[in-house]
């Protein structure tokens, strides 16, 4: 019988429940024996597991967060961590380990491969849908969703009071939530890191927005942008109107997934399970065109996702 | 200056909004005049008509229903009702009409086309997601998530008193909502009208979930794969469990759209416009394996979309 | 140190979780131990017991449900029942039992009194608020809030067709949830089984409402007003309006409890502790007028609360 | 026939709509006219009326925000803005202004009052809940399930990452809404402008709740009571431990307000109605031990309410 190991790994994403809960019950009917390693790349190296039965992922597809945890790991980043952890997998027999998480989950993922000749599947899981070889990732979804209501909420007091709000939602170095969010709340404008964007024209768009009979506006900025306060105090300096700044901050992390942050994971862990079937070969699965396909993690570790200009175009285009 | 119209009909859906907007946020500046007709095909055959700018369809991109309302019309399925309409369209110098709705519209539209010569554009709205040449359909991702909150609310119940539950969702004649709202509650049973299932098989499901300790039960059955007040009586007498039946009803239909319907909404709006500047073909709008597509009317209404089968087997393996 | 039990009885409502977590974390640094049964009294009369520490109800406060359970006990009824569920709270030496429920579970709790000697206290927790004694009830807020929510989604087809809708509401004996409902999602005709109401008399009201032009109309009818669906079938037939019903059903049972039934949920289960500590004396805690109350098992089981017909005038006042 | 006004000032609170509504509902029927000022004081100021009919206010109970819209307005602080003000209700001949919002709209309402001679009647409406002489206000209970239900998503990660997370809510002068949200959501420190409370107390609380085997900490802090990020970096430097601060900002103050919020506007709208009908007295609505009241301008603009310290020390009390 063979076993395999999961271990959820970097920022949570709503929806890693759902995942771990296919991969177990996926493998289990093919007779394989599943352990997951509990706070990421931390509890595997402490050996820190738990055995993962059909019931122990039950009534748990709703859930955010991880039931397997997940921690920051310094010393996996250093080869003695690597070794130590390659060690571990194998005094536990794994043959196999899922590693649900982002971009750099998957390097660790890479190197341990190499360490230990270990079978490694990844399984792409952020908000910030920063990754290489496939369209969405696990959370991506419920992320876009909470920003959607939460900006929903401040469009009230928008409207109210006919103000500019600036929302900063997360992405240190990629823009595709903020892309999304801000088509999907109608926003005037979006900033992403990808595209840079001159203040002076930001204020032209809003100062046209308002001759138009527009009597609020909403800008949505990623976090890597730039500094949001400084953005805020320059668009009230040029424009003379009321801004107010939120940053979404962490509720963005959490929540219940939504269905179809559940549905991806479902499909991730399933396929994640086939591969391990398959074949011996390492990779990470994704969602192509809506196929399914599975990538190498060389691919994946190496190459930055596409930001599709045409749709932040169109979003803009749309706002008008 | 061209003149296009849109018309929202059939069962509304979230996101029609969403699409009103982008069909007359793209057209005005591609100097097309913008009107609606009201109350569906029977504002049409009344020439109740609303002028659509820029203004008009600010602050909408986030409410469900329709601000053009909609209404059945046995008229227009007569000849005479058809005719009516032609004419309609040709006193309003209409050079195209969008319509965004299902399958039945879609039907009226090509009636309409071939008594008119009219171009008609089809936009897919439909909770049921029934429609040929596109994967998805403007408000059903909204539908989906509306019945999977609900049946995360009835599971609290459902688990505190050890229950097996029944919820019936939308889908009189396909399967396509029940499959992934079972899928994504992680529901043991999902009963849909294109696949027979035998009563005793289902019981048999319930009864092997309880020996592996599975303490509830959720089925989710569509609208039309039968009776469900019979179906709760049968598994009542033929398991003894306590069952209940919870009727989801009209509250799948409404509701502000989520992130996803939006999106979708807005891409076929656009598209929608941009096909009436390309030529004056008549087709329907869609998104297939991740890409636009343009369908004819005549495949549209003349095909039925498959189920995907796997999925449900999939769901069902996850549930075990 | 004393001990206490712990019973969550009758129907789930949200919040019991909430009043289990301040049972027991007011308790124990009172020096008590506290264990909860299982099942509700079905438990109690089996012995099923789970010992309760300050842990174990740890990140339970915003789940629905009760992590204790619930189920219904015929045997309880009877007195055999009762003189069984006397002798395992002796055998299990509990010097007070925390009943958690509604009126039902009282009237038990008060033959489980006489028959045992032992202290009981009541909190009350009902999605009905139909329990004497109290303003309100752990759930009450919650069920409100989840019926106005799909109501408001249900508002947004009711719009888009210019429709009539009927939407049923749990409430078998009482109409507070519908007035309260119905208040606040401002339907013209609300119905309860306490106030009788002319079928002629309602159509007129939703006859002369689309005379002062609203578009749509909504009926809020409890349960046990009478059949729902007759109701649909008469006003149908009277006004020629295109009628649609909707049972909430059981999503009114669940979901993640409201900051106030949390709140309540809380005050109520730290004051019964605190009635413990105090004398031996059984009774049902309760908030009059915004303050804590102490009723005795007698007041609560042999009196009914009035509705608050001024309320219900207000309501359809509201409406025109 | 007398003809009454109404302004909504201040911030914009949920519910606020509900109250226009039950004003115009219930005074029409009275023989009364209705008309709004635009945007507060301001508009008041500038003559920018609406008449309001019983259908203008159809279709907005649920609605956050207010449709009257609101402004800060700092002529109307000067004793010239006042006798402007004056001058304008005297040209549209009211005989009654119905001033819904906060504490400085009261104080505003009773100059203009001394002014004018005319009647003045407040209706609290406020997130905060700061207001003398009603233990609640429009918007104060949705504000509070708002920061509830994202700290819940908060939740998912502060467990996942077994994180300590601040979370900073509203309330610049008055503790009330981090109170209530404390207390529902578990946190294990509050923190009130009201209250001082040593940083090396807070620190100590934390590492006794990770002695206790609690993986993760919620501290909610009101606005007023300090600089955050201060407390942040020094709970990090004083514990080691990971901590989080997200600021919840300004979706505590829209979104569709809650079943409560609708009622108590509903009340308070009708009673400010009553008062103009029995007399010419001017005053402040407001809900005290589950009744009605109605509080002498002076009254309220002149005392502060207070927090109730008991309910700090029991919510700190259940999060042991």
């Amino acid at each position: 019988m063979r076993k395999i190991g999961i271990v959820t790994s970097g920022g949570d994403a709503p929806g890693m429940n759902a995942a771990i809960r296919a991969v177990v019950r996926t493998a289990i009917p093919k007779k394989m024996e599943v352990i997951g390693f509990k706070r990421g790349y931390a509890g595997l190296l402490n050996n820190d597991i738990r055995h993962l039965g059909l019931r122990t992922v039950g009534g748990i597809i709703h859930l955010g967060g991880t039931i397997l945890r997940t921690e920051r790991c310094p010393e996996f980043k250093t080869d003695e961590g690597i070794a130590k952890a390659a060690e571990v997998l194998k005094e536990n027999d794994i043959s196999a380990l899922v590693v649900i998480g982002g971009d750099g989950s998957f390097k660790g993922a890479s190197k341990l491969r190499r360490a230990s000749g270990i079978q490694m599947i990844g399984i792409p899981a952020s908000i910030d849908n920063d990754i290489a070889g496939t369209d969405t990732t696990i959370g991506f979804d419920t992320a876009v969703n909470t920003a959607v209501q939460a900006i929903d909420k401040i469009r009230d007091t928008a409207m109210s009071h006919g103000r500019v709000f600036i929302v900063e939602v997360m992405g240190r170095r990629r823009g595709f939530l903020a892309l999304e969010v801000g088509l999907t709340v109608g926003a005037e404008v979006i900033l992403v890191p990808e595209v840079t964007r001159d203040i002076e024209d930001v204020c032209d768009t809003l100062i046209k927005s308002r001759k138009k009979e527009k009597e609020y506006s909403i800008i949505v900025v990623a976090e890597g942008f730039g500094d949001s306060s400084k953005l805020k105090n320059e668009i009230t300096k040029r424009t003379g109107f009321e801004v107010r700044l939120t940053i979404l901050g962490h509720i963005q992390r959490g929540g219940s997934p939504t269905a179809r942050s559940r549905l991806i994971a479902s499909l991730f862990g399933a396929y994640a399970v086939d591969k391990i079937v398959d074949s011996d070969r390492s990779g990470v699965v994704g969602l192509r065109d809506g196929k399914l396909v599975f990538n190498s993690l060389d691919y994946v570790t190496e190459n930055e996702k596409t930001l599709d200009t045409d749709l932040l175009r169109l979003a803009e285009e749309l706002a008008i």
